[in-house]
């Protein structure tokens, strides 16, 4: 099944409806406010940032999610400012934002999710939200996920979205969600957000571990600079408007759906990235654990040495075994096979810690690629893992030296 | 005691002489071989580099200085090419150098330890060294350090000296150390390369206790973009030839002059950072322990968007407190207070949590001073730490995509 990705023609889970609004928060006044309701009540799952300093959302929903995951009915999202920190006054905004959500929709506060990204520690403007939450919610007979799509972008330059179907006993599943993240985790101005749907009906607990399940292998794998956001969350809403039930039994074939689209929105992120030329996909094998394959990759990943010859497209091999060398994870130098291209055409550039006699040409046409791959194999077991980053470009220093606060 | 800082007029500790020559490794001629000679035997201490990818004179010294700390002679050290992975034959080459000068300073092989720093995945030319290291050895009468200093260089910009005394019994023993770095760990052209002598005399054990000391105050805090060398090292010799024995009680005194000489040594290795226009120096208080404000204070100084913005002298309070909050360290977001500025001009941006109404001229001119200094006080004990790095430049990532191997 292959996925979805126009913008234009996408559209959310059964069971669900999506409009936004520019409501003033953006100056440029771009579409700023997005509403993504239920006809009924949702399970729900997230997954937030595990940064200390948490914006007021992030702990507004994680209270929630604790004792309401069964009845969620909305996501109210707001672009332009991060409600992070933002103190006691924060709290009672990000509150405040879903009991007016809760008033236009007819249902209880602790039935809505609430989001937020932008500046941080500038307080909402309330009063243009209480216009906008009002405006949203009464659009009823519309179906808008592109704009919603657009409402949540900051730095964005295109909106993401990702949609892949499932057939469980004759009846078809879908999966759709929505992103955004410039690429970059970009603490000042945005951060990354996903709202994911399903038409499937799942209970509460097994939609999050389906999702922790889908994120590690999505959201959990790119860098574009080694910031984790304030803000970052990725929320599944389950409307179970298909009238088919998911249980322990259809779980894996339902992770794989919607693991591919937390993967196709995750690189679409990592392509958008300020500054970025080129995706770059690195393929760790011949780990003895998961752990050890992913603290090597991820060393890869936040190289700005590896990344800057990535941009300049030189195959300097001497940086990727550095960088795996001071990961921490215990490899075996003598041992390290690396290479660069796409599978058909695989430039073996160092073997069992050695350079070969590669051709220069070769080597540097593979490292010109988008996206480009870069292999290293560790020689000592059989798990493998694949993290996403970008190339760092001149771009991303101008962009983020010259951004005034 | 002002530090010794002058590269024209520097010289080694009593006991040693420096010379160097350029044998040809470096494309351009310059000065590549550099040997460091002490009179008689010395003591000898070592800290190397984490990096599991060990370059071969980087094993080849860890096993010298475990059987043969109390009887070191010299220190020969090349630029040019690191000799990093480059297998048995590269261990070969090493133990070659060490052979040779032993021969030219008529003492034993293990008597010699051997430094190179860089291109990565080259054998040494041995012709060109041969003739090199009988050139160096044979010149008995010279000292010349800043030629030394010089000959070390790979990217760096300019040599590194400093030297401190310190006066123990009515006698002066002094410290006197040379080192290069590009400020950026550049793992294809560079490391971090220090060579420090004193004319104390002391007994191995303690002298590599003293080393620790300085190097975990001092090369162990600077940061530039996060990556480790292959071929790291900090090396400590003393001669005696002061006649004056430092023991367990004259220790705290030495450890502070040999501190000095380190942290000068590391912040002109930051100074000098490729495309670094600043020094920063970021400052966190009330940890509750050592390792605490270490996480806090390293992912400060390794964050590409609080570099880029200090680089563009954009007070953007948001990333630092962001990177703060995903090192890892169990921090409290209420309680963070964040100032930047000179001892005598502090702004204070961040109190508790929460942005105080700091004037943004005020915090703008703080954030383009140099040093750029950073003041998080997490709140929560007594303990503190310092680390330092640079700003993040356009010429940092055009000089890294732009050189080819």
């Amino acid at each position: 099944m292959s996925l979805l990705q126009d913008v234009d023609t996408f559209t959310l889970a059964r069971g669900f409806r999506a409009t936004a609004t520019a409501c003033g928060l953006k100056p440029s006044g771009a579409l700023d406010l997005a509403l993504i309701a239920a006809d009924r009540s949702c399970s729900a799952a997230g997954m937030f940032t595990t940064n200390r300093v948490k914006a007021a959302p992030v702990r507004y929903n994680q209270r929630i999610l604790e004792h309401n995951a069964h009845s969620i009915r909305a996501i109210i999202t707001n672009s332009g400012m991060a409600n992070a920190c933002t103190g006691d006054q924060g709290m009672a905004d990000a509150e405040q934002m879903a009991a007016l959500t809760a008033y236009g929709l007819h249902c209880q506060p602790d039935e809505i999710l609430v989001l937020s990204t932008g500046v941080i520690g500038k307080h909402l403007e309330m009063d243009k939200l209480t216009q906008g939450i009002a405006e949203v919610t009464a659009i009823t007979a519309t179906e808008d996920t592109p704009s919603a799509a657009r409402a949540i972008m900051t730095t964005d330059t295109r909106p993401k979205v990702a949609g892949q179907d499932l057939h469980i006993g004759g009846e078809t599943i879908s999966v759709r969600g929505i992103c955004k993240g410039s690429g970059m985790i970009h603490p000042n101005m945005a951060t990354m957000l996903a709202l994911i749907t399903t038409d499937a009906s799942i209970e509460p607990s097994l939609l999050q571990q389906s999702l922790r399940y889908a994120v590690q292998r999505s959201f959990n794998r790119i860098s574009v600079d080694g910031d984790t956001s304030t803000n970052d969350t990725v929320f599944l809403l389950a409307s179970g408007a298909s009238g088919t039930y998911i249980t322990e039994n259809e779980l894996t074939e339902f992770n794989k759906a919607l693991t591919e689209v937390c993967i196709s929105l995750a690189k679409q992120i990592v392509n958008d990235g300020e500054g970025a030329t080129r995706l770059v996909e690195i393929i760790v094998t011949g780990a003895v654990d998961e752990a050890q394959a992913h603290v090597v990759a991820n060393s890869i990943a936040r190289s700005p040495l590896v990344k800057t010859a990535i941009h300049g497209g030189d195959p300097n091999w001497g940086r990727i075994l550095c960088a795996a060398g001071y990961s921490g994870a215990a490899i075996d130098s003598d041992r390290l096979t690396l290479a660069f291209g796409p599978p058909a055409e695989i430039v073996t550039v160092v073997e069992e810690g050695l350079p070969t006699d590669y051709d220069e040409r070769d080597a540097a046409t593979a490292l010109r690629g988008n996206p480009v791959y870069v292999r290293l194999d560790l020689g000592l077991g059989a798990v493998q893992t694949t993290v996403w980053t970008c190339d760092l470009s001149t771009d991303y220093i101008r962009i983020n030296a010259l951004y005034t606060t």
